[in-house]
C-alpha cells in the first residue's frame, strides 16, 4: 500500500532466469550459490563431450543447464529494464516482493527460499527519490509497529575520506574495515585501519567524521569535490524532506559504509531503535537498506540510467515482529469462530448460523460432525480458533448459544444478533 | 478473503520438492516436464558411472539432481499432511496460491510458469465440505464479476452407469469419451461409445442420465449400490445449501466427468454462463473443477485421510476477467494522480502537495524534474495515471491546480481541498 502510494508499481519475474544472465553477477562464491535447473529432455547429448570425459563438473554445467533460479531481486530488475526500457514509462518506479532461492546451508535465519522485498526507481538522478524512499521506509516501519533509525549517508564521504588520506587505492579495504564499527567498536576499526598503512592523522580524520553528527560538522573536514558533492546531496535530501514529519529518527551517520561496492551515491540502513526501552533488547542487525547506483542496467548494455532503492529484509523483519508480540492471535488463524454442535438438530442450526455470520464477514468454521464433547474441544484446541460458538439442545431451544474465549476460558450465553454485534464491534 | 471467511487457513511449501516426491505422481509426461534441479557443488562426483559413461541422460538423472521444482499444489500439500499430520488440526483446511512450473511448449494459455490457486478440506467425510465448496464457488465469482454455472456431479454416477452397462472393466475409457459432450456433441459420443462395445440400449441408459436434470430423474435408471449412494450424498449437499442463496447458476450435470482418475465421490466443475447475453462470446473451457479423493495422503503412507477440494483456474479467470473488461484502469496504475511542475518554485509546491494528497490515501507520484511540458506530458502518457495535476508559476499564485483527466481530456482548475474531496468522495 505503501509503495503504491508513492506511486510505485507491483513487478514480478520469472522464478527462472537465463544462467548465463546470473553467472559472475554475485562473485565466485554466488556463483556456487546458484540453484540450476537441468536441462530437459537428453540433456546429455548435447553436452560437452571433453567436460564429460574429465568429469569436470563445473566445464559441463553451461552445456546441460541453461536456467537457475534467481538470486535476488536486483539483477531480474535490472534484465528487465535493460530489454524493456524503450517501452517504460522513465523514471520507471517498481516495487518487488518475490522469493529468492540460494544453496547456501540452512541456519537461524539463512534459508534456502526466502522472500525479498525491493523498491527501485530507475532513470532518474533527482534525490528527490532519495527524500521519498526514506519517506517509505518510515511509513512502513510506523504501520508495523517496530520504532527504528533511518540512517543515510553518502558513498562521497567515503571517497573523500579515501581521497584525504590519499589510500584511493584502498577505498574497499578501507570501507569494509568501517563497516565493521558496529560490530566491533572503535578500538578495534582503528587497529585495522593502521594494519591497511593508515597514517595517525589520517585516522583522526576518519573518527572525527564518522563521529559527526550534521552536514555543517564535516564542511571544513571533507573539502575535495568528492566531499563538498556528498554534502550537497545530502543537504538536498534533507531540504526535500522538511515538509515531511518523520514517525521515526532519521539519522545522518558518516560511518555508515555498506559493504557492497556498487553504491555510488546515497546510502541507507534501517535498524531497531535500542533506545526505545521496549525495544532493548531486540539483537538483529540491518532490517533494511539500499542505495544509488549509477549504471544499473550497464551489465545489461543499456548505459546512462542511473538506479536507486532500498530494500526490506522480510524474514528479520518478521523476526522482530515476532519477539516484540506484533502479531496477535487473529493474525495466526484464519478462523476466528468455530461452531462446535452435539446433535443433528444443533448441526444444521449450526449450519444456519454459519452462512448468516460468514454474510456478516465474520470467519466462521464449523465442525463437520457432531457429538463427542471432548474430540470437539481438542480439536478446538488444536486449531487455534480464538471463539468457539458451542451449540446443544438446550441451546437450540433458547435461542441462546454458549461463546466461549479459548484463551480466558471466559464463556456467556448470547443471541445470534449479539455473536453478530460481538464481532463486528 | 473468502477462504477465510471459511475457516481455511494460508498455506505455503517451497519451490522446491525431492525429486523421488514428485516422480511417478504424474504420469510419464509428468516426470518428463518436471523441472528438474542440478545438485550443487562437484555434482558428476557422486554421478552414477554406467549411466555416465552410456550418456544414459534419464538413467543419470536421480544421481545429479534429487529435487524439482512443483508441478502442482496438490502432491506438495499430501507431502505436508503425512509428514504433519499428528500435529495438524484434522480436518485440516487450508488454501494455497503459489506458482507451479512445467517444462512444457510455451503457448497461448499454457505457460511454463503459472500459478495455481487450491482449496481443500482433508480428514473429513462430511459432506458439508461439498456444500461449502460450492457455497465458496459462489461467493469468489460473485466477487469477481463473472456469472458462472457450478456443475456438480458424482463419480459414482459414472461408475453405477458402467456397472449397469456391464462394462466395468471399460471405466475409465467411458468416463474419456463422456467428458467429451461439451466439446463433440451426443452423436459423436454414441458414436464412440459403440466403439467400445456399448449396447443400444446401454446406450439409451447412458443419454436418459446424463440428460437428466434432477436427482428425482434418475431414481428409476440408477438403482445399483453406486447409484443410489450417488443420490444420497447428492442430495445431502443439496440439503446442506438449503440456507445459502446463491448468487450464481448451481446445476446437478449427470453428464460432467472430469478427466482425472482419483476422484471417488463429488465432482466439480465451474464455466463461464453464456446464457447470460453480457457473456455470449465468452469461449473458454472450465474456469474451475475439483472433486473428492479417498486417500489422499496413501502415496506417503497414510492412510484413511481422505480430501475433498476445488481449483480455480487464474489465467482462464484472468483471461475472461480481460474479455469482460473487469479491470478497471485504476487496476492497472498503480498511481492515480501523477503532479507535473513547471519551474521550480511549482516544483517544491508539487513536494508539499504530494505530502499532503498522500496524507490522505490518495496514491501520488510527482515528476522529478520540472519544464519541458512535451516530456512531462509524454511520460504521463506512457505511465498510464489516471489523472495529472499540472502546476505552473500561475497555479502556485492562485492556489488553484489543474486537474487533467487523461482519458478525456477534461481538465479544471481546482484548490488542494477540491482535489482531496474529489478523490476522497
Amino acid at each position: 500500500e505503501i509503495f503504491e502510494l508513492y506511486g510505485f508499481q507491483p513487478l514480478e519475474t520469472p522464478a527462472m532466469e537465463q544462467l548465463d544472465t546470473l553467472t559472475g553477477k554475485y562473485g565466485d562464491e554466488g556463483d556456487q550459490l546458484l540453484f540450476k535447473i537441468l536441462n530437459n529432455g537428453d540433456y546429455l547429448k548435447k553436452a560437452d563431450q571433453t567436460a564429460l570425459q574429465q568429469k569436470n563438473s563445473k566445464g559441463l554445467l553451461s552445456s546441460i543447464s541453461s536456467r537457475a533460479l534467481r538470486y535476488d531481486l536486483t539483477v531480474p530488475f535490472a534484465r528487465f529494464v535493460a530489454s524493456n526500457h524503450t517501452q517504460l514509462p522513465i523514471p520507471f518506479k517498481r516495487y518487488q516482493i518475490q522469493p529468492v532461492w540460494r544453496a547456501d546451508r540452512p541456519q537461524k535465519g539463512r534459508y534456502r527460499e526466502f522472500y525479498q522485498c525491493d523498491v527501485d526507481v530507475i532513470g532518474s538522478d533527482s534525490l528527490i527519490q532519495e527524500a521519498e524512499l526514506c519517506q517509505m521506509y518510515d511509513m512502513a516501519f510506523a504501520r508495523l509497529g517496530i520504532d527504528v533509525i533511518i540512517r543515510l549517508n553518502h558513498r562521497k564521504v567515503l571517497s573523500s575520506l579515501a581521497n584525504l588520506c590519499q589510500l584511493s587505492d584502498q577505498f574497499m579495504s578501507m570501507v569494509t574495515i568501517i563497516d565493521k564499527l558496529d560490530k566491533i567498536g572503535w578500538d578495534a576499526v582503528c587497529e585495522q585501519l593502521v594494519g591497511i598503512g593508515m597514517q595517525h592523522e589520517a585516522i583522526e580524520l576518519v573518527r572525527k567524521v564518522i563521529y559527526s553528527q550534521s552536514i555543517d560538522d564535516i564542511k571544513n573536514l571533507l573539502t575535495d569535490a568528492d566531499g563538498i558533492d556528498a554534502q550537497k546531496d545530502l543537504q538536498q535530501v534533507l531540504d526535500y524532506l522538511k515538509g515531511y514529519t518523520f514517525t521515526n529518527t532519521l539519522q545522518i551517520d558518516f560511518g555508515l559504509a555498506r559493504g557492497l561496492s556498487y553504491y555510488t551515491g546515497c546510502i541507507f540502513e534501517v535498524i531497531v531503535n535500542t533506545q526505545n526501552d521496549h525495544q532493548a533488547n531486540i539483537k538483529m542487525g540491518s532490517i533494511g537498506g539500499g542505495g544509488r547506483y549509477d549504471e544499473l542496467t550497464a551489465i545489461f548494455g543499456v548505459k546512462g540510467l542511473s538506479g536507486v532503492g532500498v530494500s526490506f529484509g522480510a524474514e528479520r523483519i518478521f523476526d522482530v515482529m515476532n519477539e516484540l508480540q506484533l502479531f496477535d492471535q487473529t493474525t495466526t488463524s484464519a478462523s476466528s469462530l468455530l461452531i462446535l454442535t452435539m446433535d443433528e438438530t444443533s448441526f444444521n442450526k449450526g449450519i444456519d448460523l454459519a452462512t448468516l455470520f460468514r454474510s456478516n464477514k465474520i470467519n466462521t468454521d464449523i465442525y463437520p460432525t457432531y457429538g463427542k464433547f471432548q474430540k470437539l474441544m481438542k480439536y478446538a484446541n488444536k486449531s487455534g480458533n480464538r471463539h468457539v460458538l458451542i451449540i446443544g439442545s438446550q441451546e437450540v431451544e433458547e435461542e441462546k448459544y454458549t461463546l466461549k474465549e479459548m484463551h480466558t476460558g471466559d464463556q456467556q450465553k448470547l443471541t445470534s444478533k449479539e455473536i453478530i454485534q460481538f464481532f463486528c464491534d
